[in-house]
């Protein structure tokens, strides 16, 4: 259930029990300025993904620098933002089930609330699910961008979608959700810019289509850390939903950018600060941040500013370190900073962040959806 | 933070809300009383481990059945479990930080409690916060078994470590720790075989070299589900550490048995519930399970009684199922059960155990531990 906070405000970095959450505020802050302004700059809205934070602080800082509202993936998520104060939450994914749908429902009467669907299955839920509760939503129609994952295929059968929603009782056509997650993930430039062309002109084809079909298509939202600059600077999309920029992980920073070098638009600003726990040998230490503390489906974390060291294996509780060369650090008790292989699953297994300015705790944010999964 | 349970007692299967992690009792029950028999069959105690399902509630089950108690790896899992009423608990691990050592000699007020030490530092460090707190603690010497994870040498480095804890103020020693986790997993039994004799010599040699040396070494704990089989049978082990037993998952069901067949001591209990939320083409079905519902640290989950279709990706919030061969089933809205890759991380995603007794829901119990890793 609910842990008690590893800190407290006005603590030390040394202070801080461990495994814990730090998020290093300076560089938290300068990523969503980075954001910002590129968005700003291309003329596109920013909608980022709260599944990265799960905390409807964080998403009003992020409004306080210009992003229009929230998107998330559940609805219990969504529940969470709306009641820490979000008015506005696309829940960018589909929703199936009586109970959810009641639960989405209750929250249009407090919010700006917006569904996606890829099935006349789920049109038709959603409408019932409306009428019982006499209320209307919005809904935005996923189509496959190529990554295979839900949506509908672009063009006609995206067409004969948004048509169905138009014959509801209670349903609103916003636009089109038209995320590409696998392309986000492409280490080079060039392979993004391929995966992304091609989503860009599905994306298109099927707004044109719609259009000429005398439905207006305001909306058309997506794109990740990864490409944003590409969908921004696509004149098709309007919405950006980039999650990962404000922390990055290690997985993010072994995209490479145009020069081949890793891409450094955004600053690691997120860490599972853990604890030497045990030095058996010369060449072996063990950390007390394993898969309880950081979600390894993308890769070990990596030690912070220490290359002597590679976090090469974990176990629940164990993460173990393997030292190249002999050094004097590492010794029990020494606090290390590990970089989350994927920011958001580990950031689900903790239920505080700790907010350092430089060495001083200076926040202490619940993780407000925690385990939010329904 | 805590979300509420997603189900309610009396509900049926159908109607609990998903992600969910259910409990088959019966198979559940099954499994505990197997090995309670075998550890009674062989003379050895059983304390089995926390870690898997952080629930007094369940660790109470075990003890009605026999177990003298349980071990878990950290110290607020022993808080959540002496709280939750158990008696006797090992923390099978180093822990290290003054925070921690203080809440850990609160607990030997409340509770027979021990802890594992590899390292003089340890032992120092935990002199020190049981004389400042006026309490003694025991201690067991954890012995590397060849996991090489953590763990003093065994023999004469051990003994060390033993004598070191004699001179202290406050510290009593109980025994070896142990336990070898990488042979849990090996696959075929001549593997595991060749690890746990060479982990059993090592524990071996190490008692009697302490015994020789005058100290009495009452207690040698260790074993995991993949081999407890061949510690209970040493003549060595006194106590076996199972805890992935009770639930089964499917990266051990990959062990072999003698046959060369999987190894079927124990059932698969512990189930992801999830629903089909998507169905966009006839190969292709999304469940709204995926990494923060089941962890894939030890592979996919897999899917329960279902073989036309395979899990294949996770996202966030999505698994992907690939279907072999046409079919009516894996409709959107349609309920499966996906067996865990790895039990321990996954239960640790949620909040709620449902308890299953056919297909109704006879009990919901906490995951009380979870996210205790301080």
């Amino acid at each position: 259930m609910t842990m008690r906070p590893p800190a407290e405000i006005g603590m030390t970095l040394d202070q801080i029990d461990t495994p814990a959450l730090v998020i290093d505020l300076d560089a938290f802050e300068r990523n969503m300025k980075t954001l910002a302004d590129a968005a700003a700059a291309a003329g596109v809205k920013v909608r980022p993904h709260a599944k990265t934070h799960k905390s409807p602080v964080i998403t009003l800082k992020q409004m306080a620098l210009g992003a229009v509202g929230a998107c998330c993936q559940k609805v219990s998520e969504a529940e969470t933002l709306v009641l820490g104060g979000v008015p506005d939450v696309l829940v960018s994914n589909e929703i199936v089930g009586a109970t959810k749908l009641k639960r989405l429902m209750a929250l249009t009467r407090l919010a700006r609330v917006a569904v996606c669907v890829d099935d006349v299955v789920h049109i038709d839920m959603i409408d019932d699910a409306a009428a019982a509760a006499d209320a209307t939503i919005d809904l935005l129609v996923e189509v496959n961008m190529g990554g295979n994952r839900c949506g509908v295929e672009p063009g006609e059968p995206a067409l004969r979608l948004v048509q169905r929603i138009l014959r509801s009782r209670r349903l609103r056509f916003r636009g089109l959700q038209a995320y590409h997650g696998t392309a986000q993930h492409r280490r080079t430039p060039a392979e993004r810019r391929a995966e992304i062309s091609q989503a860009i002109e599905r994306a298109r084809t099927t707004r044109d289509l719609i259009v000429a079909n005398g439905i207006p298509c305001p909306e058309v939202t997506g794109a990740g850390t990864g490409t944003f600059a590409l969908e921004a600077a696509s004149g098709v999309y309007t919405e950006l939903q980039c999650g990962s920029y404000i922390f990055m992980d290690a997985d993010y920073a072994r995209n490479q950018g145009e020069d081949g070098q890793p891409e450094r638009k955004f600053e690691h600003s997120l860490f599972v600060l853990a604890t030497v726990m045990s030095r058996p040998t010369d060449d072996r230490a063990l950390c007390d941040a394993g898969h309880k503390a950081a979600s390894v489906d993308s890769g070990f974390p990596v030690i912070h500013g220490f290359d002597e060291a590679e976090y090469v294996r974990a176990a629940d509780e164990h993460g173990l370190l393997s030292l190249k060369r002999p050094t004097n650090r590492l010794r029990i008790g020494e606090k290390i900073k590990l970089i989350p292989g994927h920011c958001d699953p580990t950031v689900n297994l903790h239920d505080w962040y700790v907010g350092l300015r430089g060495d001083r705790v200076e926040a202490i944010w619940p993780v407000a959806a925690r385990g939010a999964m329904f």
